[in-house]
């Protein structure tokens, strides 16, 4: 199940960018599970990765490899996180990176790796290196679809968003593909994503705007709080299109984040729901997004958004161990859509139950809960909890 | 769904106790609803309460009048938690206390209320009250079987522990009963809990012994992270006995707070297994409880556990977010019951799936993680998250 509808815009190649997804045979047959990414010499690349302590093998060497050089090729696969698997696998990691640089002839400081599956188990090298030459071979500048299917786990769809925008008569394309559907909550960093732009942006300056734009996109979304051993997120700029990047090309940047992110908590696991909690008049941003996680997290809260239940004394103890000091329950407000559920800290004088029961009926519903001690707002994206979470989760080994 | 078999032991009545549990039709007709407890006059009462900001309004005054004096009377009720519910909640609470009062000729600060239930709907106080008189006719020293009954919400069956000890010639009883199935992760506070010794325990010393054995009991459980508005725990001494309180007591105190503590996971939401989330070699003990939590909080693993999946990645990734600082992964050993699954942050040379999961198709399951960093030693209870505990809290508007 997934809430809404998929990406239907048109996608713009970004000058400098090829891809290229193929079926390797990881994990299952006639599946694509490997992709391949070549960007132009001259590119900017950015990256941020997981804050998880026990961060995949793929992740080490990624994070090492884009500190000493600017990218030439990520190499991406599916069906295997190359988690958990001590020294041999950072050398399985390595060992693919050398492939592609052999065949790249570049040094191997400049591919990096990514691997998104089962933790725990030993990287399928020899069927990822044999399949590496047909990866190569397939490179094109349209592939992007195919690369969004090809980087999926779990998720039912592919998750591409792709942007033009005019600045001073020149075109900028902004393109990006990512996957996740569950263990996300990323802190400090994000899922799997890549967003690619063909505007100019200096390599200092990219990493400013990667962290601002995925602080308020991917750092803003939980599905159930588990934050993976493998997230990453990296923005490439090509230069190809000799725009400089200006406000409104950051603007664009973020918006495409945004719109990945909201993506991946509409297709989330089991997700029946998409739901945005808002916070407002907080004292500042960090209270706004505990109580926004309290009540985003709460598995009581999602059950009964699944369970389109009105149940608005759940949000409200989840408001209340959110651990604000001296919140004063009388300044509280709470809305459904556009329903004023709590005023006061109790059900609110207009609030009927066919009135909350409209609101919960619908398939994206948003929160508003107001704190009434502050200027301070925050927006954090999840999706319901639902009997088909526990089915995937318990019958799928990811 | 439930794990284990209930307590079975004989239940020891305690001198100065008296209980009734009656039908007063709050929610449901044919159901123990409401429960009166007498206790003698000199007893020592203590109590410890939740600390969601939007505490009930039953909460507010019990919290009141423990601290203005001994209690005399505990008037429970289920089906209605008196919570949101603002100023007219706190007088429907004192009404009810009122009624208590007038009957047995007491302050009205001598009886204090609880309530559990829906949240944001007003206590139908009227009922309450009508219920009142038959409750006191009905006061007698055995009826314990029946109170844990009468506080039972989505309990599936009632939490009772009663232990008898010699001390010095003498026989001291403690006899305790707590009801609670799902919205539990107490936070310095615990779930609807009474527990009566006949020892005799000076008031002061009494709350430090209702905080250590509440601390290493109802404070170490969590079913879905959720802490309820309504949360209490009471220790009563009636020092009937004669006998003073020493170590030996207060060590099965603890042992009765701990059982009962257990109970309620066994019968949480849902639950199809109990798990024992032990953490050692920690540097202290918030580090140890971070990561116990991280582990016995994560949907993940919890669905992993439902589904008996051995999937020991899961649990080292939520180790690896529990944001310990400079975590050695080295030094990481996770066993699952006596296995080892885990050593070095790498799956164990002598782990095979087949032992996985011989240990994982047990109902009860400890998790033993160790840090490899110091002395300190916590442990957590919790139950897997099942396709059960989403149906009932997605069915009931609790």
């Amino acid at each position: 199940m997934a809430v809404g509808e998929v990406f239907k815009g048109e996608v713009h190649p970004v000058a400098g960018v090829r891809l290229a997804a193929i079926e390797s045979g990881i994990r299952y047959k006639n599946r694509l599970d490997l992709v391949l990414v070549e960007i132009e010499a001259g590119a900017t690349v950015a990256g941020v990765f997981t804050q998880n302590a026990f961060c995949a093998a793929p992740v080490k060497v990624a994070r090492k490899n884009l500190h000493d050089t600017d990218s030439r090729y990520f190499l991406i696969n599916t069906g295997n996180a190359n988690a958990g698997t001590g020294e041999q696998g950072a050398l399985d990691a390595l060992r693919c990176c050398q492939s592609v640089a052999d065949i790249a002839r570049v040094d191997i400081r400049e591919v990096l790796p990514f691997s998104t599956g089962v933790i725990g188990e030993r990287l399928p090298v020899e069927k990822i290196v044999a399949g590496i030459p047909l990866a190569f071979t397939s490179l094109d500048e349209s592939s992007w679809e195919k690369a969004a299917r090809g980087i999926m786990t779990t998720d039912t769809r592919p998750k591409l968003v792709s942007r033009r925008i005019d600045v001073e008569g020149e075109s900028v394309s902004i393109t990006g593909i990512a996957k996740g559907a569950g263990m996300i909550k990323p802190n400090m960093a994000t899922m799997l994503a890549y967003v690619f732009t063909d505007a100019a942006i200096p390599r200092k300056q990219l990493k400013e705007i990667l962290g601002r734009a995925s602080d308020k996109s991917f750092n803003r979304i939980t599905v159930d709080g588990d934050t993976s051993t493998n997230d990453c997120c990296m923005l490439v700029a090509t230069g190809k299109s000799s725009v400089a990047v200006n406000a409104e090309i950051e603007s664009a940047i973020l918006g495409v984040f945004q719109e990945l992110a909201v993506a991946l908590i509409k297709d989330a696991e089991g997700a029946s729901k998409f739901i945005t909690v808002h916070v407002e008049q907080g004292a500042n941003s960090k209270e706004c997004l505990a109580v926004a996680y309290a009540v985003a997290e709460s598995p009581l809260v999602k059950t009964a958004l699944f369970a389109s239940d009105p149940n608005w004394g759940r949000i409200l103890a989840a408001v209340g161990r959110a651990g604000l000091e001296d919140l004063d329950i009388k300044a509280i407000e709470i809305r459904l859509g556009e329903v004023q559920l709590v005023s006061g800290g109790e059900v609110s004088a207009s609030y009927t139950e066919a009135l909350g029961q409209r609101e919960m009926d619908r398939d994206e519903i948003t929160l508003t809960i107001c704190l009434g001690r502050g200027d301070s707002v925050e927006t954090v994206w999840t999706s319901d909890l639902s009997l088909d979470y526990i089915r995937i989760n318990a019958d799928y080994r990811s």
